[in-house]
């Protein structure tokens, strides 16, 4: 038998048949999603004229059509390309352009963007409409197909698809330069779910399926980390959360009792400045919740805390489909007091089942696990990317000898847990040593006042490089505040005091990448600028 | 990175480096355990000679040196051949000389045997000898080494073993003809131990890394349901039983602070009979039990009930790895009132993650899942063997029509649960139907005086065959009796009337298959002679 999604899928079905999926009133027992993805596997295959290899691309909020095709594209024997609708048009066109999307499911509010470039998308066979009303939709865009047809269509035989077959097809950030397509194979999507459920099961999380899950993990990224396909394995209750409108999401959960959900912190700190929180807080009590993309900012972690919510933290990349190391307790954590215990959940964690990570140095020696020497983080597991789509040479540099080199710099403690201090291309050298500028960021997050907080390197002609600190306020406070508050970790320890930066600067927003990370390139051009204008 | 049986101890050494691997007075971390593995494997290549393919041999109670030998052939490239020491010696020499093993690690008190016919072993390369104690073991096998060396070994550089290799090779129970050898490949053992975790996650078992196992299925059978990879893999600390001395293992649950543990059910009753009972009866409260290899009696399980322990069944095959189904809880169970949940204990359960089990017809149809209508179970599983080692023709039979035929048959309830009411070539057909042998047996095992219990059936002019019943005594108890029992079950609907045996007779003891199940194939030869001799 075959590790595919389509018998992932068949084995939820067969498991938690009565388990639900829901997304606003519209609420499936896995039995029924299994049967509308059947149909529109077949509507595809029938009815749209889709071939197996062929890409089909998506883009939509995290909806119901979206699960669905999260299943039926890949059942069907197609490469399912989830889209960022967050890059710029441009971006957006060349990932298009660059997947050879052959046919494209796409929500009736993106349609006028398309029409507007329709003539540039010769690639496309077929565009297919779907909506969240009921209302026909009419668009320019030629040919087109109902997605509501495509639910109606008979159940017919699906292809015998194979484990080493590509199932997904994705764009990377690209914080740097254009972005790069990375593959999965159904055989890795369905090994990523066994990991992650086998991760989950342990403290403090303990998920089974007796849990509710809503991931605030966008559907065109990293697949919402592989919780659609891990959450129905597992046999969870899924929500799915439609857009992101932060009030709305407070009564979802409340509303649905979402136990576990997943994001980037900045989600999580959107989540908790909702006007609404202190009516829903209740329902955050318990909430468990995995953080990623980026470390946990220490003030946002208290915070959460306070609300009575379960942080946990992972680490992963798009290439690595994408876990890698999550934060929860091997026997070594278990048997430390709780209070030490509890730091461990601030960390990128242990390796999931059957990851290896390692830290090495410049010679490509493991560094020591002493929690201190930093170095590159280089991983394997099943489920890496074998390459960049269409990018040979960028996926020589991916897998020099032989492991996957994610570009982070980290270290590791004597428990065995990881810690990312640094991406390679965002260090802060001074004076020839690194400044880890997420310890940085984290310290400079707890000063009463700190917002979201940034960590840049600036040119220095002493030092080479100096670090650079870029805010938003949450309450007032002033630059020399946030020194002093930073001198008081030098005392303890846990920064050094050459670590502290030269400029600091308030803005109103930090701007972010498309993923919803902080955009350290354009802060660094305009910081550079600024700089130089002063100069 | 592929799915191998040294990366799935890799990966137990990286997560769990502390958990420990306890013989007796010998235990190591899976850290030190990891690297006499290594050594071991190395040692078989570099000492012994030892090529990748080749098949060694295992001739061992459950000890330590199993355990190293269950990681460090497959490591090495080689197959392990896990030999059942309970075969009468004509038989155990046709599985070996059919296994081509070119090595053998044996046990120096199995070493008289295999002098004793040293001169037939000719297709044997190499013998290691091992023992339980430090002094030199002497035998006039040639060439021989001694296992101690191997452990001494510097640790080279291990072959880079595919997931698609074979890896472990043993021979079916053998209750009809000479017994058939079975294979798997490291991918199927390690989707098998990922499958096993996950579903022991699931109450009532919520086995998790803090458990501590001790696997009462000899490790030459099934390769101990495969709880060694599993539990290494889940990071459970892992007790070697040694031979089973009941008494003893009492004992070793006891210190060991055993939390689950899995057998047959007659080695759960002989566990129960022993007279240090009392003594220990304290540390089976809470002990969770994983029961295959043949259906609970239900008197059995209430016995076990009483003294707190929390029995779970299961069901699978030699030809399965053997992982099938297991009667956890899947969301319906939850649903019901504990008494009516605790029901589906006694079933073989709902299908493990990413199993596809089903019950046909002799149309190949699926029968309604009522809980009473009776078809042949039929399965597919990532890791069912691809067929029997060196028989063509047997394999085509087995996987007829592209399903593993289990040769059971079995009815399926409304909740998804699955009871297995015979096995077909011990089915009792009177009348054109047929009569559960499995259920009777259950319902006999709960009359106050019997002890162990096997149905059988025995030729009969008007109805084709009449059922059967042998029984032991575990206390005063008259056929009468018996029926008079059964009677009261006729009218509670659990069993029909004409199930009721028209014969019963009282034995000092079942015959047993070297895998410990009732022989029924050895009894129906000595009721027929009797019943023959009678008329």
């Amino acid at each position: 038998m075959q590790l595919t999604i389509g018998n992932l899928l068949k084995d939820a079905e067969i498991r938690h048949p009565d388990r639900e999926i829901v997304y606003g009133k519209e609420r499936y027992s896995y039995s029924k999603f299994g049967e509308r993805a059947r149909r529109i596997a077949s509507g595809l295959l029938d009815k749209v004229g889709v071939h197996e290899g062929d890409v089909v691309a998506v883009l939509d909020w995290d909806s119901m059509r979206y699960m669905e095709a999260y299943f039926a594209v890949p059942m069907a024997g197609a490469v399912l390309h989830t889209v960022n609708i967050r890059y710029p048009p441009e971006v957006l066109y060349y990932t298009m352009a660059h997947a050879e999307d052959k046919y494209v499911i796409v929500r009736d509010e993106f349609l006028p963007m398309l029409e507007k470039y329709a003539e540039m998308f010769e690639f496309v066979k077929g565009w297919i409409i779907c909506s969240d009303s009921d209302k026909e939709v009419k668009t320019s865009l030629r040919p087109f197909f109902n997605y509501n047809d495509l639910v109606k269509s008979e159940q017919s035989a699906l292809p015998d698809v194979t484990e080493d077959r590509m199932a997904t097809l994705f764009y990377t950030s690209g914080t740097t330069g254009m972005p790069k397509g990375v593959t999965f194979t159904h055989k890795q999507i369905v090994l990523h779910a066994m990991s992650l459920q086998m991760a989950g099961a342990m403290a403090p999380l303990n998920n089974s399926e007796r849990d509710v899950v809503m991931p605030l993990v966008p559907m065109f990224h990293v697949h919402s980390w592989g919780l659609p396909y891990n959450s129905l394995f597992a046999g969870m209750k899924y929500v799915l959360p439609g857009r992101y409108d932060f009030p709305k999401l407070l009564e979802t959960i409340d509303r649905e009792k979402v136990t576990f959900t997943a994001s980037v912190p900045s989600i999580l700190y959107m989540l908790l400045s909702a006007p609404n929180i202190a009516e829903h807080a209740a329902a955050l009590k318990g909430l468990k919740m995995l953080i990623g993309g980026s470390a946990l900012p220490r003030g946002l972690a208290t915070k959460a805390h306070s609300l009575g919510m379960v942080v946990v933290g992972a680490y992963g990349l798009s290439e690595t489909c994408p876990a890698l190391t999550i934060s929860v307790y091997n026997e070594r954590a278990m048997s430390l007091p709780e209070g030490r215990r509890q730091e461990c959940l601030l960390t990128a964690g242990i390796p999931f089942p059957f990851v290896q990570v390692r830290i090495v140095d410049s010679n490509f020696r493991d560094v020591p696990a002493d929690g201190k020497t930093a170095g590159e983080v280089i991983a394997r597991a099943p489920w890496c990317t074998s390459g960049y789509f269409k990018d040979p040479e960028k996926t020589d540099e991916l897998w020099a000898r032989g492991w996957l080199h994610t570009g982070d710099i980290g270290v590791r403690d004597e428990l065995g847990y990881f810690q990312i201090v640094d991406r390679e291309k965002d260090a802060v050298k001074s004076g020839g040593e690194f400044i880890p500028s997420l310890l940085l960021e984290s310290a400079i997050s707890e000063c009463p006042g700190v917002g979201e907080v940034a960590v840049i390197g600036v040119e220095d002609p002493k030092w080479g490089e100096r670090p650079y600190a870029v805010m938003t306020r949450s309450g007032d406070v002033t630059d020399s505040q946030v020194v002093e508050h930073l001198k008081k970790y030098v005392v303890t320890g846990r920064i050094q005091e050459w670590w502290i930066p030269d400029g600091f600067e308030f803005v109103e927003s930090i701007p972010k990448t498309s993923t919803g990370k902080a955009d350290k390139k354009e802060l660094r051009g305009r910081v550079r600028s600024k700089v130089q204008g002063v100069a």
